[in-house]
């Protein structure tokens, strides 16, 4: 059975000494003092680590099932989501007014990563709802706020989101679901959503569906989308739930992994909904948390990396298996432990500072989604609009195949389901799918963000790490850091110049090079985190710290990435410097 | 629910324009003349196709199941097991004494690939048969070679291979399975190996197992290793399956993948066994047949890929979302075909590519063996050896990542069970791990392999490179094949400088870039492939071919392969080049 431990030391470690949220000037950080993050962190580690963790395989072993059109989660999630409610999660980063704790959303994703870890479904009932919440906090009317929010930011009552439909997924425009207006203000929804997380459940007492449909009449395609509240127990005059509505469910997917969060088949039929927003804005209002929803997918593919290489590492520590090539290290076993093969050790060294990279990343990325709101910070909300895709395409890309290293670790042990080393596997695969898959995702950065307010934004992440690399370029340790730093960042100014050059001419040259971009950025981001972690490191070192190990753990994990990740970026500039013409050779019937 | 077509037109394209092995000297090749392999292909792209790919979701869905001790294969299993049986498949390169047909090696990979693409867990049943059967015809005595190879050539016994057990994989040295003699020349095993692939099924009147176990009072470690033939049911003096012997199915493993076939642990309690070959020497007879067995999983690797690739270009193709951004290309329909975008192509093309030079390197590979077995020729062998790590490794390593991009082509509909793409990904996956992890590859090539004979093997690789170049290096159309294979080559060549200059004074510089060089000389060999395709290609479009298209279709996909894939090399070198010092800086315990 795997474990997990809350990395608590090392998200401390980015918060305080990187990211010294408590010395920042956005609202709220000043209440973000290391002790208080520490204690929260801690008590989130305990739940996640001792209650969510060992269902995490409970959960893929039993599936949801669906009896009676009455959906049923895994043996313990009913219990286990009780404390979640009961710890006030749920409301951690959500407005005091309607019962939250109003604490930065960089909180939030902290403790985010450690549920996400310990058990990705589940966790996933909680994530949805606060999205729904999210998007009635910013569209919805007083009245709906306070029908709503409350049981929502205490989970109470859950949320989803409806867009899915068979035959159209990131092309919403073919949406057929309807929703006709009733007369008494209200609207009657009918049509079939698919894919809909936590669709249903029993873990609480109403679920709201935040639905995208059609009203007849309106304009074709996107621009004719809009938003509504659905839910599946009409809310009473008093605030308690009543009528069921007409929303049932079809089916529950089977699916690779997840199996614990009930994906659902929901129809509607002449369902009573409650349009949020304006008519018609439905895809504006939906995607009004976009960048938090994927920063939120993004951090799956980390939390899904953190977990399955904690295990790996423990099984490389205690499997024997050959002996080092240098000598025997476990003379008096009957073999060596496979952490002393460097090949164990490589793919160790991918994981790990592929995960603490990652986690930097991410926090950063929040830190700004917390200056957008928090202090209406543009230059933040354009950056971090910027590198959304990135966080959210390469880290589920690189936080998957993470999970395929660990599994790898394991040898036979890790294809059998019992270490749930599988599961690792499975689960992490749909963090490259949903909320837009990774080649929307491409498409998004390369089509749309670079030349958002004139590549303004893509510029001051440019000038970030120029001057990252000026004021650190004579440090002679920090110099590992900033020569890798510099040529990769110079790809991706090629790369970047590429497109402008080629792009005009054929949007194509753009486009055919749009994952490999991508990909690029990520690294450029990450190589970037590890320069600011090496800085943080030095800095503690030369202070005198009493933790000198861990620093220098840090730095050591730092050149690993440096040396052996960031190369990479070579190579997906080349690739998107070969342009369009190989991609597009073939004519459709040639495939 | 996916289908599978036979790509009879391509491995023709490889066989006879690329290979041209009816041209070979090789004793049997004369037989391979197109209209004759062009039919055995045919034959068998129908069973694939129409009996063994439909069952492939169906052992899917059902797995196998253990009751009473008997194992059941999934519904379907057992008939279609017939229709190989009854088609003379399982005997196609097997000695004609024993009922086979002689065929060379090559033939039967062509038909290999496709068994395993239409149903990969199934076609392990004859598979471990073909190797154990294998095993004997090298080892056996004549009395056990007639006892066993008529009934396992037909498949009317199967067979399987029993190396594992809970503590010890890769490390076969820590074996506890016992044999004690048990006087009148057989012995009797006792111990428990596990992860056994079509240890026990209801689709053969026996089974016989080859058993690898130590012999009370042998050598330590593994030279105290011995190789025993222990049939399910001891066989009668006739020739017929008698008394049931003392193995007995403890456990089907859950997997995360090829349910459809039974993973047996195998409890040993006394049972009859037969030595195979020599005492103390059962590593060297059950290695016998490694290149072969090898091959076969790097097969695996592009059957995978294939059959996902065909399923993801038809769906790409058939569904509809989003438009051209060059402009509408299905005017009159709601959306244009996924195939039209960008990003899509590229994932085709990179599965595309790396499927037809897959194919091409796997059967070069088989022509090598055929000529080291039915000609003695030591230079084939020597080659073949050096390449076989990277056969398996890289393929399997590559065809998972393509059955990846394949399930992404899907989106959610990837993910859930219903389309079957998630079943290849699944699938595809064992095969980085059996007949030696892939860890275990690199460690082979890089520690082993590369200084074979003196390094002699790698030169004569390097060699042919070398000679292909200057002989296409003024052509016109390949200039796009042969300057990007120089530049790979050089980096390859620049990788086992490094390691020379460096493993001798740490072993660990080389081994720390195991992995890397394996996936660096896996590019080099696929882009050798194209250039070789390529040639192929020019040749028949020079000759004034009927089948334009097609061999223009061949260009443009190695030109993507040379253009896109083969940067990698660069990254692969940087990688290596960094050595073992950021791979080892730390210790154990800060992991």
């Amino acid at each position: 059975m795997p474990t997990y431990t809350a990395p608590v030391k090392d998200l401390q470690f980015v918060l305080h000494d990187v990211l010294n949220v408590s010395q920042s000037d956005t609202p709220g950080y000043d209440e973000l003092e290391a002790d208080f993050t520490n204690a929260v962190l801690e008590e989130a580690g305990k739940l996640t680590g001792d209650v969510l963790a060992p269902l995490n395989v409970v959960g893929d072993h039993e599936g949801c099932r669906l009896e009676n059109g009455v959906v049923y989660t895994p043996t313990g999630f009913k219990d286990a989501f009780e404390q979640v409610k009961e710890g006030g999660w749920t409301g951690l980063d959500m407005p005091e007014e309607y019962g939250g704790q109003n604490m930065p959303y960089v909180l939030g994703t902290a403790v985010g990563e450690m549920f996400s870890s310990s058990n990705q479904a589940f966790t996933m009932y909680q994530g949805l709802t606060h999205g729904a919440a999210a998007a009635i906090l910013a569209h919805g009317t007083d009245e709906q706020k306070n029908t709503y929010l409350p049981n929502m930011v205490s989970c109470e009552w859950t949320g989803t989101m409806n867009l899915t439909e068979p035959h159209c997924g990131t092309d919403l425009g073919l949406m057929r679901t309807k929703a006709e207006p009733a007369g008494d203000g209200s609207y009657k929804i009918s049509g079939q959503k698919i894919f809909i997380s936590s669709g249903d459940h029993d873990m609480a007492d109403n679920i709201i569906h935040l639905v995208l449909a059609k009203i007849p009449g309106g304009p074709e395609g996107i621009k004719g989308v809009s938003l509504f509240i659905v839910p599946k127990f009409i809310v009473n005059e008093d605030g308690t739930p009543g009528a069921r509505n007409g929303v049932s469910v079809g089916n529950i997917e089977k699916k690779m992994g997840i199996h614990g969060n009930s994906t659902c088949v929901l129809n509607y039929d002449e369902a009573t909904g409650y349009l949020l927003g304006e008519e018609n804005k439905g895809m504006r209002a939906m995607f009004t948390m976009m960048n938090e929803a994927r920063l939120g997918v993004g951090m799956q593919g980390l939390s899904a990396a953190e977990v399955a290489y904690q295990n790996a590492v423990d099984y490389a520590k205690d499997r024997l298996q050959g002996r080092a090539v240098t000598g025997a290290e476990n003379p008096d076993g009957p073999a060596d432990p496979l952490i002393v093969h460097p090949d164990i050790r490589r793919s160790l060294m991918d994981q790990k500072s592929f995960a603490e990279g990652a986690r930097a990343f991410i926090l950063w990325g929040a830190t700004m989604i917390d200056a957008a709101h928090r202090k209406g910070d543009k230059d933040a909300d354009g950056l971090v609009s910027l590198l959304t895709p990135v966080i959210k395409g390469f880290l589920t890309d690189e936080g998957y195949d993470m999970t395929v290293k660990a599994q790898q670790i394991y040898g036979g042990h890790g294809y059998i389901e019992e270490h749930g080393m599988s599961q690792f596997t499975r689960d992490a695969r749909i963090a490259m799918i949903y909320e837009g898959a990774n080649g929307v995702q491409a498409l998004d950065l390369v089509g749309r963000k670079l030349g958002t307010d004139g590549g303004k934004h893509v510029m001051a992440f440019f000038e970030l790490v120029k001057s990252f690399c000026k004021d650190n370029g004579d440090d002679e340790v920090l110099k590992d850091f900033v020569e890798p730093l510099k040529a990769a960042s110079k790809d991706l100014q090629a790369a970047g110049m590429y497109f402008m050059q080629n792009g005009m001419k054929n949007p194509n040259h753009a486009l055919a090079g749009s994952n490999d971009f991508m990909h690029l950025f990520g690294h450029v981001c990450l190589g970037l985190m590890w320069a600011k972690m090496a800085k943080a490191a030095t800095s503690q070192l030369a202070s005198g710290t009493s933790d000198a190990a861990f620093y220098e753990t840090k730095l050591a994990t730092g050149r690993y990435y440096m040396a052996r990740r960031l190369p990479a970026t070579a190579m997906h500039l080349a690739r998107i410097q070969s342009g369009a013409d190989t991609v597009m050779a073939l004519d459709a019937e040639a495939f």
